[in-house]
């Protein structure tokens, strides 16, 4: 079983995997992603998987067959487990539980090959409906505190697998930048009795310097405070804590077609750079929450992370992220 | 001037470069690290540095000249600038200050290809008096608040020259991590009335499961919460907030000592990794701090980040502390 375990001295988890046998993990070179027809992800090779949990098929096609244009399946080596109890435990001054939770794959495409940058943004579409249902599906589960839904692309953004795919982590805590986040929200509501996420999209219509796409309900932008070159964030214009709330099916084709522009300007101003995004929700069953509006953050894979960003939080960011907004506003697609 | 913004939701500060008419950073392949002759970290080339601000040379030997055993130079393309007033400015409602600040190279060898781990303790010793150095000169300067030094060793570490060097950025603002940290530290201590630092200390002597090494004034362990497969922390055994307060030279040899052998056992056990580390200590000017002890991080780079770990600041670890630590204790070196 994976353990969870605090650091003592900050609120910080980390899910250690405490499977005595497998070998660590030595070195820096990992075995290039697979190929088809090897492919455990290709339309063909449903038998490679675990058993699906949601898909979009062909009417009439078998489940774990061939005819899907999206599948989602476990994960075949979970970061966490479903079976079994937390077991909350101290062990001195540390504290540790049992890594309960779900690690899954969401196969995006049949075709090896194919990027959300290149579907249609129905494609992209049918992948933020997939999140949507199994977040859905999985908030059920009272022993989960949180579900991150993110994305690898390219083996530099860490994709061990070369297949177009997202994953989706329900956890038993809620992670420690996301509770950071909200009490950041909560701190700036209780000043200001507004939500900081809404401010900032009035400020950046208003600047128009930073605002890379925009349609009738999500505005893509570069932050004030860019972390990364070419660090994007999108946000729904209306404030809505939770990105599984959107109700109806044209709010998703709205954000397929932001997330679809801002991946097809990154292909053509950035050479088709690897890259990774992260759902910002906030964590279920809170009802009403006027100072969170959840967004998506997604990263170019530009720069290498020096020593000193994973000690401190301290970023230094050699493009401004106006330059980068200009680059990327040009940019015909 | 370079800039410092804060980001309107979380209390983290950014540094953005601002001078226009530099391309931004478009590719993932970066230059080669450069080879000697042309290395301007190297003996001989002392004119393709900024002029030193610190050395350890043979007697007689003429600054900016050849004869040195350790050189630290201010870094030719600073991330912080010495010059200036840090004028902060609010910008309706988002924070920014100028990108006051230093930042230093510490040329730890003048021997193209050397590393630490191939240095005697003597040479390590050597490295982190130069750290001491230079952060008792710097913390005159009561605009700065925080200083960060910390090695990028090799190139996926994020090291853009080869030749061994660490860096230091004195910073106008204490970093995010650090004041988490310190305020993990300070719960700890109002509920204890010890350091929690202290009592790791001494649970990992009696557990015995996640000690590497130790000689009279430090250890080193790998921590119960280890983010990265054999991180290692070092720290010193009697209580002490600053990594400058030591005293005594003998001090910093022991910690040389420490260093040195996890070095040299990573480059059996893991095959010259690359790696980064960073010096965690207390803000200077607070003088007592009971809840706080400095130490030293250290990652070797093995695995790639993945998308989520930066947005969440949750980690998934493959390899167990205690499987790490029983791999370097048994590692002869």
């Amino acid at each position: 079983m994976p353990e969870l375990r605090k650091d003592p001295i900050i609120d910080r988890w980390v899910i250690i995997s405490t499977e005595r046998g497998k070998r660590p993990v030595f070195f820096v070179e990992e075995a290039p992603p697979a190929k088809a027809p090897m492919c455990p992800l290709c339309q063909g090779n449903e038998n490679m998987t675990p058993p699906e949990v949601y898909s979009a098929r062909q009417d009439g096609s078998p489940q774990n067959g061939p005819g899907w244009t999206l599948r989602v399946v476990p994960n075949k080596f979970p970061a966490l487990r479903v079976e079994g109890n937390l077991d909350k435990e101290g062990i001195g001054l540390y504290d540790k539980m049992n890594g309960v939770g779900a690690h899954e794959v969401i196969i995006e495409t049949p075709h090896h090959g194919e990027t959300l940058s290149h579907m249609d943004i129905g494609g992209i579409q049918r992948v933020l409906v997939a999140y949507r249902a199994r977040i859905l599906d999985l908030i059920r589960d009272q022993r989960l505190k949180y579900i991150m839904v993110f994305k690898n692309q390219g083996s530099v953004a860490g994709a061990s697998l070369d297949h177009s795919h997202s994953q989706l982590i329900a956890l038993p805590i809620v992670p420690r930048r996301v509770v950071e986040e909200i009490n950041g929200g909560l701190n700036y509501y209780k000043f200001k009795d507004r939500c900081v996420f809404c401010d900032i999209i009035a400020q950046e219509k208003e600047d128009n310097v930073r605002v890379v796409f925009e349609n009738d309900k999500c505005i893509a932008l570069s932050p004030y405070a860019s972390r990364f070159p070419f660090e994007t964030w999108i946000l729904p214009k209306k404030h809505e804590p939770y990105f599984a709330s959107f109700e109806r099916m044209d709010d998703y084709f709205a954000l397929a077609e932001t997330l679809s522009t801002v991946l097809k300007k990154y292909d053509r101003v950035l050479n088709s750079p690897p890259y990774n995004y992260i759902i910002h929700t906030a964590p279920f069953g809170n009802g009403q929450v006027p100072h969170y509006h959840w967004h998506i953050e997604i990263i170019p894979r530009l720069t290498k992370m020096a020593g000193f960003e994973w000690g401190t939080g301290f970023y230094i960011n050699p493009t401004p992220p106006e330059e980068a907004t200009e680059y990327l506003k040009e940019t015909q697609i």
